[in-house]
This record gives structure tokens, C-alpha cells and sequence, in this order.
């Protein structure tokens, strides 16, 4: 069963693509390659890389995993990626 | 292409049951039925349903259109879902 029928929208989109951008963002403050991270996390590098890209989806748990990696609260990284979506629409 | 295979594992289960703990006592606060919260959010009352119940992993674009629905952040309701998953480990 999926919530919504059809096609990724384009909030959806937009929404992914701050996320990815986030994510890049605080993977490299961190130092860490996409390799890194994908392995610590438990990923693959290409999902790592589809994520920043916007291209996936996460998930709460997905999002959830990646945060603890980079030592961070889930909620900062949705925090951020509310920051960029903000910048966006100024 | 998905970024970990197999089914949901335990840790997932436990977020995602937190996650709908903290969606229907934001719900709540807020005077909302499933039924309204669905229908302004852009989702059928049964997949609210499914999400407070742990049963559903609720995606970030997910997660964002809820919390707009709820006049609220989306880190908010996740910064929820951590309390409550902080609160099981004590």
C-alpha cells in the first residue's frame, strides 16, 4: 500500500534534493568519503551517492542511521535540510 | 536499487513505532482524526493508520508533509520520535 499514487512530485524532488545536499554537506565536515560513510552506515557507496544527488528517497530509519554515523541527531539533518528549502525560497 | 536488502530489522521497527507514537500525540494536541490529518496531508486515513502503528517506514517527503499538515517542523516530529526512543533506553 503507498500513501500517495504516482510518480515522485516535484516537492518531493525538491525536498530530496536539499536532503542530499545536507547530507554532502555534513558527510564533509566530517571528512568522510561516500565510501566511509556507506560502509559505516551499512549502505552501499551508490546509495550514498543517490542520496546526494536527490535521487533516493530516505526513509526515517535510513535517515536515522546516517545521522548516528556522522554523530549528529536525525533532527539536525532534517533541521538542515529545512534550512536549505528555506534559503531556496527566498 | 535499495540500500539495505532484507526485511526491516529491529531497530527499524523500533523508530518507526516511535515515530507513530509521537505522530498521533502531535496528532492529538492538535485536535486532528486520522481522518482529517490524512485528508489535509494528501494520504488515505488507513495509511495514517498504519504509520501510528509502527507498521509503515514513513519517507522524508513523508515526514514533511505530515508536519506542514500539523503546522510544525519536520525535525520537530522527528526531534519527537527521538525523545520517545530515548525515553525506551532508560
Amino acid at each position: 500500500m503507498q500513501g500517495k499514487s504516482g510518480s515522485l512530485g516535484r516537492s518531493e524532488r525538491r525536498r530530496e534534493k536539499a536532503f542530499g545536499v545536507a547530507l554532502q554537506a555534513i558527510r564533509r565536515e566530517h571528512g568522510l568519503s561516500q565510501e566511509q560513510l556507506g560502509f559505516d552506515a551499512g549502505f552501499h557507496r551508490t546509495y550514498v551517492s543517490f542520496l546526494e544527488r536527490g535521487l533516493k528517497s530516505p526513509s526515517l530509519s535510513t535517515i536515522m542511521d546516517l545521522a548516528e554515523t556522522l554523530g549528529i541527531q536525525a533532527s539536525e539533518l532534517v533541521r538542515r535540510t529545512e534550512c536549505i528549502l528555506a534559503q531556496e525560497q527566498t
